[in-house]
């Protein structure tokens, strides 16, 4: 995305050399609860792994506690199967506006975004398994406790990968534009194009059995609701 | 994200063995009308590529032309200057809605989404630069030739890379939940909790100059306007 005011001074130390950013440094953030509130807002992360064919980058849900994210292994199946390593980039995004410059190539976007680099390891407990599916499952809207609950079966589909939150950056842009000084006199219009994301309102399922009663508040009460608040 | 039905039959052809979709085949789909529909519909890309440290994905914007997508080259920068192989991998994903089924591990989102594999080259020729540019600039809302135009200064710090649409493939997950047949008799809710994204209304920049004149009709028109149709 472009950033038009790179070199300046971070907002707090970067974790490591490979976490630190690059571009944009003023816009960084590596405290634990500006990349937390981040994580928490989102709901969709980009997980990129390195597959014999190269980079590849992949949607997953994920869930968040302690100090570790919680995401589901289909991505890193190949990967765990050819017994690569499992270094991970996962990356959670969240577009809040479009931001028109004077200038068009100091345009940018609004956006809360964290990067996270690590070594994702799978969780073979039992009950730590469970915990994880939950808290994946619970990230939006808690809806575990109301389903029917997993299988054997089910479990044993769905492998969980943790990676720590050690080696975590995160990135704010929430202002107007910023252009060339001498273009601020011109007669060129900048402002701010906010985008929005809601929850809308529940579709039950078409093949509903009668007993199956009324949306679970946890879904109802999001309706109209900022999904990334 | 999760995909409970794996194994099928796929829509259309993966034009190379590593674009292939391995999970929920099914929902696949590789003919270039329906992955440029999904692209037209975003507005970030998130790029992995392959650094010493790993892979890393970053969000950036994009635009389309022909049989290529255009990215800024912050992101390759590095790879560049380390003389790496440019090999990345480009996603768009567009989340439409939480699918909540009977059995948890069933629950999904609904999505449109677009995998790119493939070799990123340098834009170097002038006037195909300033084209990338103006692509990547109006992807969302032409704003290019109201705004003052790119000094040589500006064209220089803006790397473009073009990745070839060859070796891409979409995937779409449209419906309600896929539980189990025997679920389908038991008391638990089923359905899908829409989530859409909405342009606001445009905010004018606190220093804008008395001439500067009211906001672009491409951008004011998109008050209200559904972001990702």
């Amino acid at each position: 995305m472009s950033d038009e005011t790179d070199g300046l001074e971070t907002n707090s130390e970067a974790p490591s050399p490979r976490t630190k950013v690059v571009r944009g440094a003023n816009r960084a953030e590596y405290r634990p609860d500006v990349i937390r509130d981040i994580l928490a807002a989102g709901h969709l992360a980009h997980v990129g792994v390195i597959t014999d064919d190269g980079p590849i980058v992949l949607p997953m849900a994920y869930g968040v506690r302690d100090n570790e994210i919680l995401i589901h292994g289909s991505v890193a199946n190949a990967m765990l199967r050819a017994g690569r390593s499992m270094e991970v980039c996962v990356t959670v995004t969240i577009v809040d506006g479009l931001v028109i410059a004077r200038s068009p190539l100091h345009n940018s976007m609004n956006y809360r975004g964290v990067v996270i680099r690590g070594t994702a390891t799978r969780i073979d407990d039992t009950q730590d398994h469970w915990d994880a599916l939950k808290i994946i499952n619970d990230h939006i809207a808690p809806t575990w406790d109301q389903a029917r609950p997993p299988s054997e079966a089910d479990l044993k589909r769905t492998m969980v990968l943790a990676v720590p939150l050690t080696e975590a950056s995160a990135k704010i842009r929430a202002e107007g534009p910023v252009d060339d000084a001498e273009d601020l006199t011109g007669p060129h219009w900048a402002g701010v194009l906010p985008l929005t994301a809601r929850w809308g309102e529940v579709i039950p399922s078409g093949d509903l059995a009668a007993g199956a009663g009324d949306a679970p508040a946890s879904l109802t009460e999001l309706h109209g609701v900022d999904a990334h608040q």
